[in-house]
């Protein structure tokens, strides 16, 4: 387990110790700077003292206070931009220096956090393992254990969060990409509605169902980032406005889930292994425990939606987005990339109607599924493969790794991924909740209940939970050394 | 000037004669049956008195103000199914003979409504003329000058509405189909947002901007016909859940226009011939007269996401509802229709995502330009061709009517095209007000205003509207013989 410094970045704890005059953002820039190894396939770039200097600058004499996220550093998926900074998405062919940042970016430095740099990913957001990476770039390391995939394509986000260099991460989530490396990392992963967080300065994967991610160590972060960047951009052509308040919505406020109904795929649906349904069988525990009333639902519809994805014509998107790329200079792309990408090439238009309207249908009867409770409970991913088992079959275990993430964006819902425990070997694992479009805070809010209740230490640091209190004996999760860690951390 | 019955058939009128025992239905059917001519290329199938005895029936011993639409008299566009009559989409190869009435009109059944018939169309929908049916259905006529043609592709409806055969009648809208053929004939054309109306039970021509269309001799009839059918059905997948109430929309309580903010776009954007012109000069007027406050806005993003419909990969969607019939047997296809749809096989998958960046980039602009104004004034169509004019150009012509109206499902917009007056050849015209989704009761309150003081006849009959009132003597519109039937009549 690595750990680049002692200190707690959680936003709630560095705002607090800002508050109290306990360290400076110049002072905390500098410990992360000089803890940094020399190499770090996390990220692709990393910025320099020089170039961190202005951030640190337009801080100095501002009280922290007046700052949600004064002095909190965070890492930016190499796909969205930062200005100045090259984008790479994952390809050096690609690569361009924006002039701007991206709006959700823009919106989080205004807010006072500092980009600490670009964090490295599946090529062009393609793969929910982070494998999908040219040589030049390497790929990340699981941050619990360097034989495991980190997941992706958010591989780096994940890791740097995880390994407390920055506070919380930038992602995307087209397919999974922000919730099954925050699994695999001991993170909360929200997947914001679609169009709540703009699209402006983002590379786009598939135009139609990306979204930026969040990648945080535990709910509070997490709302904070979303409440800072969750706002309407005119400008952008995916943008939705939306009012929280209009829908009742507030973050933090239920005290416990009585009356509230979570909907479950029955046990022959989860395909999880034996982990990953443990990971399944606790949280159900817990939401009992909190007093929600559960309820089994057939997930059909949302499985074969997941499905439609990959056997469906979206991957024209794919292609879409680095056409001339790909045409002109194939070999610019990460071979398994090129493979999927250039599978999109081909479909008709026609075929790309007939997938819109068998999506249709499955949309019709995920509400109507929906509909029957207010949020859902799911596993985010089957399971965590060994790096060498993607090696062996890189397209099967990748597509097994989205059963539970594919199908969210194309049926227009919010959803988030939430740590529940580790396994005996140490490694991470959590659930997902999902609900409707715009219901992003309400996740967030059940999320914390839970995420109280676990009190799994932050991220891969040793550093436990504040007010960690001991999880509830009967669950599996609690019976291994993490939570341990976390109760007498 | 066609007039089949003297009677007033407006929904209004025939629910007071039946309420004061002055008729009943199976008089009024008897009367109408027995005005038919031996042939009329309006109809594709006529319901016989023996079919028509059912319906008829279940009215026996019921209370005519039981029911919202109790004997009134109503055709259907054959491409909306009538249980157990044959639905051909103007083309006979395809026809089936349904076991269920299409969602709507079961409603419309249920409400008292009496189905007359089955009603011509442009094959399969595709059109905006009036004049691509095969030469087995023969082409319907313009109601007011057989020389002009009737407007598709829901010519039939149009027109056995205005001659007085039906009170109503419904169409189908994809590209102006409702509109353009109720701006022909003298007509209210609703095209209401898109999965209002169920889709279940018709043939879908383009499945994702598809919707049912009435036409209507009045406002009020149009919105007594759109009660009784916005139903959400839940088994359709295009079908969107709606309160009008949740929004404030009621109809027909606007006193006067004071207050309202109606945007036009610039004369230099109408495209229109000098009588088209007239029609919205004198809308302009009698709006400004009505209290309302006028504001130009540009239009070029509505105009733009018009050519896409036409030069964009939507054809594909055409070709999606014929496919297997137009490989098997091209030949019973309308060639017109044949070319335009077999252009839909070969577009790109690739082509079609990048043809929704496009439309959602106009969809943006277009959304900002409707937030500065409650409603928006437009042609319907730019002019009215012959039919010898269409023989000569085909497509060029029938693009050309779309101008105005090809944009307004691509746009989730509400719209409807509301008569003005005559040129001075006593050919019909109008305009149509269209605004954000979910507006349609606005818009027809806004529209019944209007209807009041141009005070034009119904239809093609000579049945002068009930109440009617000088119209404002200063509009070009009123300088005619048909606003002086109107007045005297």
């Amino acid at each position: 387990m690595m750990t680049h410094t002692p200190h707690n970045l959680s936003i709630t704890a560095l705002s607090k110790a800002y508050q109290a005059g306990e360290m400076t953002p110049r002072q905390l820039v500098n410990e992360l700077l000089a803890a940094q190894p020399e190499q770090d396939a996390a990220w692709i770039t990393r910025l320099s003292a020089q170039q961190l200097e202005p951030y640190l600058a337009r801080l100095d004499g501002v009280a922290p206070e007046s700052l949600p996220l004064y002095g909190i550093p965070f890492a930016i998926k190499d796909n969205i931009d930062l200005a100045g900074v090259t984008t790479t998405a994952g390809c050096q062919e690609f690569a361009y220096t924006p002039d701007d940042d991206a709006f959700v970016v823009a919106k989080l430095i205004a807010a006072g956090a500092i980009p600490m740099g670009k964090t490295n990913l599946d090529q062009f957001a393609t793969g929910l393992v982070g494998e999908r990476a040219l040589p030049v770039f390497g790929t990340p390391a699981n941050a619990f254990d360097p034989a495991y995939v980190p997941g992706g394509s958010s591989s780096g986000s994940a890791v740097v969060t995880a390994q407390g260099q920055v506070s919380f991460a930038l992602g995307t989530d087209t397919a999974g990409s922000g919730r099954v490396p925050a699994c695999f990392n001991n993170l909360v992963g929200v997947k914001p509605t679609l169009g709540l967080l703009s699209a402006g300065g983002v590379v786009p994967a598939c135009a139609t169902l990306d979204t930026i991610s969040i990648f945080a160590l535990g709910c509070d972060d997490a709302a904070r980032v979303l409440s800072v960047t969750a706002q309407f951009d005119a400008d952008n052509r995916w943008a939705r406005e939306h009012d929280f308040a209009v829908h009742g919505q507030a973050y933090g406020v239920l005290p416990d889930l009585t009356g509230l109904r979570i909907g479950v795929p029955p046990r022959t649906q989860w395909h999880t292994d034996a982990d990953y349904s443990g990971y399944m069988e606790a949280a159900i525990r817990q939401c009992k425990a909190l007093g929600a009333e559960l309820v089994e639902l057939d997930c059909s519809p949302l499985l074969a939606a997941a499905r439609l994805l990959y056997e469906g014509p979206w991957v024209a998107e794919r292609y879409h987005a680095v056409r001339e790329l790909i045409e002109r200079n194939p070999e610019a792309l990460h071979p398994v990339t090129r493979e999927i990408t250039l599978g999109g090439a081909t479909p008709l238009a026609v075929d790309a109607f007939d997938a819109r309207y068998q999506l249709a249908e499955y949309r019709r009867q995920a509400d109507a599924l929906l509909a029957q409770v207010d949020v859902m409970l799911a596993p985010t991913t089957p399971r965590l493969p060994t790096k060498a088992e993607l090696a062996e079959a890189p397209i099967a275990v990748n597509s097994e790794l989205g059963t539970w993430t594919n199908f969210m964006n194309l049926l227009d819902l919010s959803a988030l991924a939430v740590p529940v425990g580790f396994n005996s070997q140490g490694l991470p694992g959590g659930v997902t909740l999902f609900a409707p479009a715009f219901e992003d805070l309400q996740l967030l809010s059940i999320a914390r209940l839970l995420e109280k209740e676990f009190a799994l230490p932050l991220g891969a640091s040793a550093v436990a939970r504040p007010q960690a209190r001991l999880a509830d004996s009967d669950l599996p999760m609690a019976q291994n050394g993490r939570v341990e860690i976390a109760v007498c951390g």
